[in-house]
């Protein structure tokens, strides 16, 4: 059994469940090395304190489980079977009588959670698996931390693809397409998540995404990009500036989350509270006037998904520990002038950190 | 109101609800015109009886929400804000105590629904949102076939890029990089699912995905590809002969499964049966002597998201209805040999049905 399947099967023991019904596609990888986003499909992982796991798939997926080397029990269900009548059947066959459930609140539907409690009226669900898992998934083993530094290597490549795109007249859209396409050529298939590319005001909403409007030379551009590494994601973002003529104020706003960003980095230490880093990237961005222009959290944690537990922000008072994986990523968004943001994901180390991205951060223009 | 809100709000009306809360962000889209992903973050639509509805977001989407015409009520939260306490707070302004409560069960999380709960114990949740809305979404209004037939075209161009990559020594990633490329060019930013490219024995396993292996002469290909057209899907798949000397036994299963294809295409008819059209499908190919290798349903339905409700599978009694859109993709998979699938999406008329997309079907030889 893996490590993550063995300590799964210890909180089950641990909590005194009868099983543990893992349903985020995500999680049943990171426990079986098996991923499929099933979309209506059911997928199920069901962990018991004694006998052996058993994964449930739809009956298309049967071959790829087994291709994925899971040793253990995989059942199926066809299109047309009632599926929780069949996950009931094999559970009985292992717990006679199944009470104490653990399950994952933030990933179990209301409907699945109402066809398990169907099929065992007597069950409790008490338990959340959701907490066990991110507590797990906090710190990341050095496979993992390996796995992610690959990711972080294509992600640097990413941005050099990007900013060799960079041409008068070219659309945010077109640099997307030539970042995902030169990640492709290489057999990146997966991004971590949407590729975003902005330039000048465009970059000011945070939450926006390429817009079929050409990049002008004296623009700042935003680029925040990741790729998927057999499923251990790189998020980074920079900011540059393309060509020649950048407004002062703007290339002010650059100097600042610079600053923040490095200053943070830096700062990082085992033992530290996660809000007192986010605390000195924000003071600096206070200091210059831009506070109420940096209106998002610091960081967020990242390993599997793109955006795991915990975030770097207020109110979080977590301590900083080895093999935490997360962003530093201070951003400074100025409505009508231009938005600048700069991250690098990070592991902790016992001295400090390291971050999965190399591009440099310092002002650069490309021409 | 747009016809889908005011629709969802005669529901709440007609249920007796104090409130309806819609969380799938697929659904938010359908119902406002706004679509984001909020990941871990929290989004709700929040429709009542009389009062406006209410769009609750991240802060960050504030702007977002506005830019997409959204006219009633938007609220947000900051990062380091508790949603739920909020969501309460501007709920009760509206409704000074919601006991009736209607919810997407097929999406709302345990934990979200036990957030909720805890800020109205006296609450019920017996309403079930997901079926009125899948209801809803069976039938297509003019304006999103429209949508969808737009989607069908970008299709046929996907095909013909990825047909045009076709060469000696091409991979199937590679093949999968230059359909991708070719879309996001001409401005399609997201496929409608990860691009399907598998040649010979690997279209066998049909949950299989594009490999970093060359493409070689004699080798069917499958393409099983779609795109978002502004939240509307298109998906379809052709199989064709890569060069000549493909094998007599490959050939035969293209044309049992061409046959099975366009036989059920041609029999659509409002009134019939959805099991009925699996039947004809299905009929074809086990008298061909292939019934054990086509091992998944004949279709799903298709609008915003890919695969909606119902499947066109055994089992399924609902009548067709003018409106529907639907896959028709039978499939044969022999292993060792090869697999073949071949499917358009449809939408039902008065007298039969129209494909969205028009690449020919026949079996083609690409040089």
């Amino acid at each position: 059994m893996n490590d993550h399947l063995t300590r799964l099967q210890a909180w089950v023991q641990a909590q005194q469940l009868d099983v543990a019904y893992i349903s985020n596609y995500t999680n049943i990888n990171y426990f079986t090395g098996f991923f499929s986003d099933p979309e209506e499909r059911i997928t199920g992982l069901f962990v018991f304190p004694d006998a052996e796991p058993l994964l449930f798939v739809p009956a298309l997926s049967i071959e790829a489980v087994k291709k994925a080397g899971w040793p253990y029990a995989v059942a199926g269900y066809l299109d047309h079977e009632a599926p929780f009548t069949l996950i009931a059947d094999a559970i009985k066959q292992r717990v006679a009588q199944p009470l104490k459930w653990g399950i994952e609140k933030d990933d179990l539907s209301v409907f699945k959670f109402e066809a398990i409690r169907q099929q065992f009226p007597q069950a409790t669900f008490a338990a959340d698996a959701s907490r066990f898992i991110e507590g797990l998934q906090l710190i990341k083993t050095p496979a993992e931390i390996a796995a992610m530094e690959e990711a972080g290597r294509q992600a640097d490549r990413a941005f050099a693809a990007g900013f060799a795109a960079l041409k008068a007249g070219i659309t945010e859209q077109e640099v997307v397409a030539e970042i995902e396409y030169a990640m492709m050529k290489e057999g990146v298939m997966h991004m971590s998540f949407d590729t975003i590319v902005q330039a000048g005001e465009d970059a000011a909403d945070p939450h926006g995404g390429p817009e079929q409007v050409a990049i002008k030379p004296g623009e700042l551009v935003l680029f925040d990009l990741g790729t998927n590494n057999h499923g251990y994601m790189s998020d980074a973002t920079r900011t540059v500036a393309f060509g020649q003529g950048v407004s002062a104020k703007a290339q002010e706003l650059h100097k600042v989350c610079l600053e923040a960003q490095l200053t943070a980095q830096a700062a990082v230490r085992p033992g530290m509270r996660a809000e007192e880093l986010d605390k000195i990237a924000r003071d600096i961005i206070d200091r210059a006037g831009y506070g109420e222009y940096f209106n998002h959290r610091l960081g967020h944690s990242i390993g599997m998904s793109t955006h795991e537990f915990p975030s770097i922000m207020a109110g979080n008072q977590m301590a900083l520990q080895p093999g935490m994986c997360f962003s530093i990523e201070p951003g400074i968004y100025v409505p009508g002038v231009a938005g600048v943001r700069i991250e690098d994901c990070v592991h902790v180390t016992e001295t400090g950190c390291e971050p999965f991205t190399h591009t440099p951060k310092a002002y650069t223009v490309i021409d």
